[in-house]
């Protein structure tokens, strides 16, 4: 393996300038690398830390070439970009990981469905539905979950139907419908891999949900199941990774059902938010992870050094404008509480404004404070004059 | 207190920028907090990540002006830099941490030492000598340190005198004479205090050094010391910055003597090389830390999560040019290893190029992967054409 690297070790070209995104530029920054982050939003946060963007949309094949062209390695911190203008480059010799014709799976659900069907990976029972249509919900039976074939997002895209009376909530759009799942827990697990098929799993979380949200409202580190469950998990998790040939860091979903069995719910080709975590709380974190793998260089532990719990911090549900946080003393004063903030300077209703990890001898204790935190810390907003 | 903040939380001005202001300023983004780097280098480590940087020296009164009117709170990351300025611009209103007084005292190293010595802290016997003379040697009497008033940095400052003989060695500058401690070993505590004199000091650490060189060879957390030794150092670190009623992050390097006294040598009013260990191994990292306390935020946890040994990456000793980095792939392949490179685009010999933090179960395994990393990772340089 050539082991001598100029600096900079590689210009690494960075898909959407999100919170993502702005976490891997500082890990980047760390290994010697440079970035050049694409994203439509001049300053964004990961503009911010990598001190050149390239103003420009997703799918914009120029700005995706040009992205391409001044960097060694693209990758992405969001799934929702032009993958037959990736393929494009990947064919003119460009780097681009995880692999454009992975993510052009991944990013149809059906497909994605389809090859983890073909691949053998416990998943829930699906069919494809082109259009809406109540006859084939009943044909299929309920219970049941739509899903848009493409851009959904933190519960975007997603309808839940317990009956036929709840086809009226239905998406008008290309889905696929599969069997509801009666989840005891929902567990993630961050997997990564790089060229050389060297694979790893961190611990297995619990990502816990508020009743009718589909936001992460709290994430447990390590999930509280049975010790062999969460081997299975990650077990699983690297199965189906490897399955994939992917590279890079991906986080995979599962529910645990009822009956103890593990099913694999949906998988991002990116680093995730439940894998904040990992960067207080694990000797290597998932954007220095995500980077190792995608510039083949050999992974690094995964080893859990203390218990964690996250929760997002999101805007408030009426706030607009510029962000005022307020309980951040307080919560800063809580031992174990580690604030990050995204630098977004508008706030929106629910918008990620950033998050909080607690570390701390046990994870009771850690998620107590958690909680304490998500009471305290609001995010609202305030106009300009 | 108040409890609410905008987004900024603040502006933080941050004179100089090299690598202790690059991950000071990784830190404040986390925080919610926008940098601006004072450096006279176009693309200083600190400001490839500050996203601005104002071009100019340490010293220039007018440059020192444009910070501190541009930003919330000031402060610096090395000591050289102008106090009357930076005095001036404090009585005007602008808030600076730690106090320009404070610095003042710290920068002249015969000041420094009188006032440990009427705050009744222990340090070794001294005299002044404001211009080098064999006969005051004598009459100080042998062995003794030499130590330039101002200007001193990683041992240049210092000339080590074991008898008359050695006086050849001098510094032909203002200077002090000190007793040359016979320590068993050298010891550093990291202490913050806020303005509201909370106090907090984190675990002692040893710092090794190699024979003839004053630059840190390998940093050991927690010291391989009586634990009631490392604790007497804390103590005794806390008593020393609430002495000086200094804001912000201090470095309190010691000797333990061989009669197990311990002595405190130098204080750094800044973060400090032998805290880099805190960003993977402690609860709340060195640079979060320091901008908690000249925020008036409370301090954070300085419980450490995992023994770690810390070495410093050197330029080679006649490199130049283009950083090469040999041997990188092979050191990130030992589980446990945490690269910091600092993105300096020029390599000099023995230049600070970068860290590496090792964490692991225990001290012994966590030195032996250091010692490891030292020997595989070369920094040379190459010429452009």
């Amino acid at each position: 393996m050539k082991d001598s690297f100029p600096f900079p070790v590689a210009r690494i070209g960075v898909i959407g300038g999100g919170q993502l995104g702005r976490m891997m530029v500082k890990a980047a920054k760390r290994l010697g690398c440079t970035c050049v982050v694409l994203d439509p939003y001049p300053g964004s946060p990961a503009g911010q830390v990598a001190g050149h963007q390239i103003i420009g949309g997703y799918h914009d094949p120029a700005k995706l070439r040009e992205l391409a062209e001044s960097c060694d390695v693209v990758t992405y911190e969001l799934e929702n970009t032009d993958t037959e203008t990736l393929r494009q480059l990947e064919l003119e010799g460009n780097k681009i990981n995880p692999a454009p014709g992975l993510l052009s799976i991944l990013q149809d659900k059906l497909t994605q469905k389809q090859f983890l069907k073909d691949a053998g990976i416990p998943t829930s029972e699906f069919v494809e539905m082109a259009e809406a249509s109540l006859a084939d919900c009943e044909a299929f039976g309920f219970p049941l979950v739509q899903k848009a074939r493409r851009g959904g997002y933190d519960g975007r895209g997603v309808a839940v139907m317990m009956d036929a009376a709840a086809f009226s909530s239905h998406l008008p759009v290309a889905s696929l419908i599969e069997r509801f799942v009666e989840a005891e827990k929902e567990l993630a697990v961050m997997v990564a891999r790089n060229a050389d098929g060297d694979c790893v799993a961190y611990p297995t979380v619990e990502m816990c949900f508020r009743a009718g949200e589909n936001v992460l409202d709290l994430l447990l580190c390590p999930a509280k199941v049975d010790p062999a469950i969460a081997q299975q998990a990650e077990d699983l998790a690297i199965r189906t990774i490897q399955a994939f040939d992917g590279v890079g860091v991906f986080g995979v979903e599962m529910f645990l059902s009822r009956e103890g069995e593990l099913l694999v719910n949906e998988i991002a080709p990116r680093t995730h938010n439940s894998g904040h975590h990992t960067i207080e709380a694990c000797v290597t974190d998932q954007f220095e992870q995500h980077l190792r793998a995608v510039l083949d260089l050999p992974l690094g532990s995964t080893e859990l050094l203390a218990p964690a719990a996250m929760i997002n911090l999101l805007g408030a549900p009426d706030a607009a404008g510029r962000p005022v946080i307020k309980g951040m003393s307080e919560a800063l004063a809580i031992p174990g509480v580690c604030l990050h903030l995204y630098g977004k300077a508008e706030v929106k209703p629910f918008r990620k404004m950033g998050h909080v990890t607690v570390i701390d001898q046990d994870l009771e204790s850690a998620r107590r404070k958690a909680e304490q935190v998500r009471d305290l810390i609001e995010i609202s907003g305030e106009q300009h004059p």
